[in-house]
């Protein structure tokens, strides 16, 4: 099969919101005046994000998931994609499943597939994504990283650590009871961006990021565009690994603290980490509502620079937290 | 050198025409009241793409000017421009060399790089590119691979084959005096994206592609979305190739079926085939000089389906011209 026939077949598909969709020089969208278009990147690489053997239906909702959680952290309503591919081989079987596994998400989230390319090589998936993002009386309401002040609350969304937890499990380190690895992995391999919740909290949160390297790597990046410091409650945030309500749950499986570390800088979470001031704390519970998405409140922005984390007694716990860099 | 640290050093600028650049979980563009955002994704692969002892500084060139191709061939003004890329190591005199040469293009054509990633892996750009279309009484000013019509006549900005004739000669396969050489591999390494000439024909061009897989292959598309067919003058075509004029051109070098081959269907040549009805053979002429491109008419679209390739004498040439597939 050639590459217009491998387009044809599992990537072009009725895109009635961009003005043009596949199959020419290029995409055209026409963004709804009084709007800003937000985009965002992500390359995959086998090996470095996805093991050689894992799904390929995973791995297509995962690659679109990932850059949709991007927009979530903006507040953008998903509009359009473009997904460059370059693959070692046609494997039609590989291909019919990663690409109904990428498109159910894009439905899921009327998010259209507009161009992109194909090519030979090693597996590499790049997705570059659009969103619309309202812009009121001349301000944009994106969320940014910038606007966290002190004062500012810090919340979370869903569940933390549980991918780390799945990728420690598959890589031999740890040894997990199977309804809790899968529960585990499917967070790993499928994690649910947090769309609805992002576009809630326009006009209510004061920034917003993904949690996509780690809860305190991401949170600092927050801190550092904002000028301020913050504190977090450890034992609020390792409260939130899902896994560890689970009934075959042993605590025997891990030591606390490399839990505790897998919450708070494991990595691949896809929630969202956000601020918002406390007289906002009715909003952002009707946010979490309106979206479907648990919320949690775990700290709180300072004046002081640095980023603290206190453990159940105030003290600061001083371990250091490494975030996941990808040339760390 | 981390990830942050090196998006820092060589990919971080000045974006003055975005809302938002580099260093968020988003970019957000505004595109002008009126216009419509053309988009267009390029993925590059070592080995498939380019040699992997390539100039990076030529690398860099070559990444975003396949893409600003793209957005020539709708008649499309650049914008802005994302790069995801994945490397092996972080090689700074690499990094420096490849950023210098994509973005010295990119600044000469106001093309702002607004984000992206960086990750570890085989060598993988990928540039997904956004350009400006003007909306007129409600119709776009897009030049689109559809439009072509019986009685139209065929151009070709620019030159042909010379890329190909590079690869050859890298690859071994061919002898080149080393002057000539030095001009076709300029050809492959650095082509020029046929940007001004594509806003030039918004409105006068009836279609447009660029040329990346070979003049016939692409021309190929055109005629396939226009259900049309065409005839293209071989000994006009085959005079395209800028080499031939060469001073220390022998046509020993070369059996001329071979340059006919390199010429009609070698590819990378990154030109613009665009068609136009008769009537606007002045328009046509006065859009190569505004853009300073030369431009050379080549044929005629016909009703007939199928492209026909003809001799001096106006007989077939019944060779067939493969065009390049990524998977072919």
């Amino acid at each position: 099969m050639g590459e217009f026939d491998l387009i044809a077949r599992y990537f072009t598909r009725p895109s009635p919101k961009a003005a043009l969709g596949v199959g020419d020089d290029c995409a055209l969208l026409q963004p709804a005046p009084g709007t800003q278009l937000a985009i965002s990147s992500d390359m995959l690489v086998e090996g470095r994000h996805f093991f050689p053997d894992v799904d390929p239906f995973t791995l297509g909702h995962k690659a679109l998931a990932v850059n949709l959680s991007d927009l979530a952290a903006c507040g953008a309503k998903p509009l359009a994609f473009t997904l460059a591919l370059s693959l070692p081989r046609v494997d039609e079987d590989w291909l019919a499943s990663f690409s109904r596994g990428l498109l159910e998400l894009a439905d899921a989230h009327g998010c259209e597939l507009v161009g992109g390319d194909t090519t030979q090589g090693p597996l590499n998936i790049c997705i570059t994504v659009f969103g619309e993002v309202p812009v009121v009386a001349g301000r944009s309401q994106a969320l940014l990283r910038s606007g966290a002040r002190a004062g500012d609350d810090i919340y979370v969304s869903g569940t933390l650590g549980d991918a780390r937890l799945a990728l420690e499990a598959l890589r031999g380190r740890i040894a997990l009871p199977p309804a809790l690895l899968s529960d585990a992995r499917n967070r790993l391999e499928q994690p649910t961006p947090r769309v609805a919740l992002g576009q809630a909290l326009r006009g209510v949160a004061s920034a917003a990021i993904d949690v996509s390297d780690g809860l305190l790597g991401d949170l600092g990046h927050v801190l550092r565009l904002s000028k301020v410091g913050a504190s977090v409650e450890a034992p609020l945030v390792a409260g939130l690994m899902a896994v560890t309500r689970h009934p075959e749950w042993s605590s025997e499986l891990l030591l606390s603290d490399t839990l505790q570390e897998y919450v708070l800088a494991g990595g691949d979470d896809y929630e969202l980490a956000f601020t918002a001031p406390p007289s906002a704390r009715e909003a952002v519970a009707e946010a979490a509502r309106q979206s479907g998405t648990p919320v949690t409140r775990i700290g709180a922005i300072e004046a002081q620079p640095g980023l603290r984390v206190r453990g159940a007694d105030g003290q600061l716990l001083t371990r250091r937290y490494a975030s996941f860099d990808h040339f760390g």
